[in-house]
C-alpha cells in the first residue's frame, strides 16, 4: 500500500515547529508495509489544505493528515476536506457531551466554552477515532477515490491515535487486499551501536557487502556516540526481515568486535551500567569540564542506583584540591588539564566514595580557555580500580556540547573496555 | 515573494530522520520577507524528485531544495531538476579540483574516489554555489519560468549555504522587485520565557490582547522550563515589526513580572548565572535524584566558572552522609526525600565548597522509587545562603526525564527568587 502524509500548520512553514509526527509516522506505516510516498506541508489556509489533500488523494487514494483539529478559528482541516468528499458539517453531540465531561473533570470549570463545540463539529458520514490523549477527536472520510485519516497534531495525542485507531485500520486493509498475512513486504531496520573506532577503520573491518550484508541497506551515522551503523530490510516479509536483520546484525557484531555495545537506542551508560551490575561493582565519577554530565547521563537510566553512588563536581581548582585530595603541586606542575590531575580526581573520588571503580574527566571544552599546547578540545580521563588507575588525553572535535558529550562517552567507553570480559 | 521548499530523501519519508532542515530554511526566509508556502518530502527517486520540483516551481517560481548531492548513486537531485530545465550534465573542473584538494587536505589519501566526480558533475549553465563546510555544492538554475536552488542535506553545509548565497541572492531579489527596500513585510517574533507560573495564571495576568498585544499574534508555550510567550508580527516591514514587537514584549514582561527570565532561547542557568556574577557571588550544587543535571546545564553556558565551583553529586545515601555531613538521624527521621535532607544538602555543599549560595536536590524521579506519602515526582529544593536555608517540596509531573529537568529549572528558579533585585 502507498500512501501520502499532510502536515498542516503554518507554524511548520514558518518554521516554529519541526515537523517530527512525520518521521514517527513514516516509521510505523512502513514497519507495517505502508509505503510513505510523499509527504507535503501547507499553511492553515482552507484552499492550499484541499488543494493539497485533494493532489495526495489522486495519486495514492490513502491520506494521513496531521493538525488543524483544535477549537480555534485557525483549525481548518475538517471542513477543507469534507468539501473534497462532498459534505457538509454537524455538531456531534456524543463528541460534545465527552468534550464537556473531560472538561469537568480536568476541573477547568462548570461550562464548556463555546469555542470547543468545533471540536465536536464533524464531516457528514465520517467515522470518529477516539483521542484518548487529549480532546480533539481524529476523522476518517472515505470514498469511491480513497480515504483521508485526520489526526490531531499535538504528538503525544498523534503518536496514540495511529496506535489505537489507525495502524489496526490499516492492517486489517492490508489482509483484505492480500498485502499482508505472511507475505506483506515490509521495512524494518536495526542499528548496532559502536564507539571508539573511526568511521573508516570500522568500514575496513567490515568490508564489502557481500553474504548477509549484500542482502539489506547499510548505513554509517556517525556522531559524538561514536558510529552507528543501521541495517534495513525492504520489501520482505516481517519473518524474513527479521532473519535477514539477524544475519547482518551477527556480521556487524563479529566485524565491531569490542567496539559494539548496545543496539538501536541503547545508551552506552545503560551498557556500562549493566556490565558493572554484572559484576556486583559500584561507580563513581569525578567531574571538571563536563561539570555532571556524565552523572546525569548515568542518573538518566532507571535503576542506576545500585551501582551509581555519585560523586564530586570539580569544577574550580578548590574543589579538585579540597573534596577530591588532588595535590596543589599536581594542578601548580601539570595543570589542572593534566592527566595527572584526572589520576588523582579519580583516586580520590574512588575512596571518598568508597567504590569499586571511579571515573574522571578533566579538560577544556571550550570554545575559550585553549592554549597552544592545550587547545579547546583537550580532554583528560582516568579510571580508578583496585588493580590501579588509567589514563588517556586526546583532542576531541566539535564545540562546547560535543566536546562534553564526546568526553562523557569517552569515559563510560573506557570503564567499559576496562571491565568487559 | 513566494516560495516552496522540496527536502528530498527516502530517509525522510521512512522517518529515519527529522526533516529539521525545512524549519530553519521557513524560519530564516520568513525574516527577510520570503513567505514559504509548502513543503514537500519526496524519496530518492528521479521522478518523484521531478515531479515534486515542477509542481512547486509552477506554482511560485521560486523553489529550494535540499538533500541528494552527495556522491553516491542515490543522489539524482541535480539530473532530475536539469532535466526539467531541458539541461544536461557536465563535469566542472574547477569543483573537481576543490574536491580533490579537500580531500588531500583531509589526510584521505593522494586520489579523490571516482565516485566524487559525480559531486563534481552540474547541470548545464548553472550556476555552482560554494560549500564552505563540505564536499558537494550547490546548485542554481533558472529559466524563464522561475529558479530552483538545490542544497546539500546535511544541516550544517545546508545551514552555511543558506546564509552564505541563497538568503543574499533573494535579499538582492527582493530590492530589485521592490518588495523590500523599506516596505517589504517579514515576519518576525519574539519569545518571552517565564517559569514558576502556570498557563492559566499567566493568561489571567496578561488578559485580552489589547493595545500592542491586539497587534500582534500570541502564542502560549507550556513545557519543563516553563511557559514561554511567543509574539510574531506578520507583513510589516522591519523596523515596524520590530518596534510591534518591542512593544509587545514590554506588555508580557509588565504583566509576567518576576517570573519572566529571559529572551528568546536564553536558558534559565545562564539567567541565573549573571545574576550571581553581577553580585559577586558563587554556587555549589549537590544533587541526588536529578544525579548532575544541575551541573551539566550550568556547566554548559560558557564562563560559567567564574560562579559555579562545583558540587556533589549524592545519589547515595552514603555519599550524602559522607560527603555533605546529612544527619543519619536526618535520613532515618525523614527520608532521603524530604525538605530535611535537602536542607542538610545545601548547608553541607556550601559549607564545603565556600561559596555564598548553594542549592541542593532530592526527589523521586521515577517511574519505580515511589510510595503513598512520596509518589515518583516528589521532589524537594533547599537553597542556602549566608541569610539561611529556604526549602520546599512539590510534586512534579512528567516521566523520569521530565521530572529531573523540571526539578532543576524549579532550583534555578528558586536561586533566582532569593537573588533577583
Amino acid at each position: 500500500m502507498r500512501a501520502e502524509l499532510v502536515t498542516i500548520g503554518s507554524e511548520l512553514l514558518l518554521g516554529f515547529t519541526v515537523d517530527a509526527n512525520s518521521a514517527v509516522i513514516g516509521r510505523q506505516l512502513a514497519e507495517i508495509g505502508v509505503t510513505v510516498v510523499r509527504r507535503t506541508s501547507v499553511g492553515d489556509e482552507a484552499s492550499e489544505i484541499a488543494a493539497a489533500v485533494r493532489e495526495a488523494l489522486d495519486r495514492t487514494g490513502a491520506v494521513i493528515t496531521t493538525g488543524g483539529l483544535g477549537p480555534t478559528s485557525d483549525d481548518l482541516t475538517k471542513p477543507s476536506i469534507a468539501a473534497i468528499f462532498g459534505k457538509g458539517m454537524r455538531l456531534d453531540e456524543g463528541v460534545l457531551d465527552g468534550l464537556r465531561q473531560a472538561w469537568i473533570a480536568r476541573g477547568l470549570g462548570p461550562d464548556l466554552p463555546k469555542a470547543n463545540e468545533w471540536q465536536a463539529t464533524v464531516p457528514d458520514g465520517a467515522t470518529i477515532l477516539t483521542n484518548r490523549h487529549g480532546s480533539a477527536p481524529g476523522i476518517w472520510l472515505e470514498d469511491r477515490r480513497g480515504w483521508v485519516a485526520m489526526l490531531p497534531g499535538v504528538p503525544r495525542e498523534m503518536r496514540g491515535m495511529l496506535r489505537d485507531e489507525i495502524l489496526p485500520r490499516l492492517e486489517v486493509r492490508l489482509r483484505v487486499s492480500g498485502e499482508s498475512a505472511n507475505g506483506a513486504p515490509i521495512v524494518l531496520s536495526r542499528t548496532v551501536r559502536t564507539t571508539g573506532i573511526a568511521e573508516s577503520a570500522l568500514a575496513d573491518a567490515i568490508g564489502p557487502a557481500t553474504g548477509p550484508l549484500a542482502d539489506v541497506a547499510l548505513a554509517y551515522l556517525p556522531s559524538w556516540s561514536g558510529v552507528d551503523l543501521r541495517v534495513t530490510s525492504f520489501d520482505r516479509p516481517r519473518a524474513a526481515a527479521g532473519q535477514a536483520l539477524s544475519a547482518a546484525e551477527g556480521v556487524l557484531r563479529a566485524a565491531a568486535g569490542a567496539y559494539a555495545y548496545g543496539s538501536d537506542a541503547e545508551d552506552l551508560a545503560a551498557s556500562v551500567l549493566d556490565i558493572l551490575r554484572s559484576r556486583g561493582l559500584t561507580l563513581a565519577a569525578a567531574e571538571s569540564c563536563t561539570g555532571g554530565l556524565l552523572g546525569a547521563r548515568l542518573t538518566a537510566v532507571p535503576g542506576s542506583s545500585d551501582v551509581f553512588v555519585g560523586g564530586v563536581i570539580a569544577y574550580s581548582n578548590d574543589v579538585k584540591r579540597e573534596q577530591l585530595g588532588v595535590e596543589e603541586a599536581t594542578l601548580a606542575r601539570h595543570g589542572a588539564v593534566s592527566e595527572e590531575t584526572a589520576r588523582e580526581m579519580a583516586r580520590g573520588v574512588r575512596a571518598r566514595c568508597r567504590t569499586d571503580v571511579a571515573a574522571a574527566i578533566t579538560g577544556v571544552a571550550g570554545p575559550g580557555g585553549g592554549t597552544p599546547e592545550k587547545p579547546a578540545g583537550t580532554v583528560c580521563v582516568a579510571v580508578d580500580t583496585a588493580a590501579g588507575v588509567v589514563s588517556e588525553r586526546r583532542k576531541l572535535i566539535g564545540d562546547r556540547e560535543e566536546v562534553r558529550l564526546r568526553a562523557t562517552q569517552w569515559a563510560l567507553d573506557r570503564v567499559r573496555r576496562l571491565l568487559a570480559p
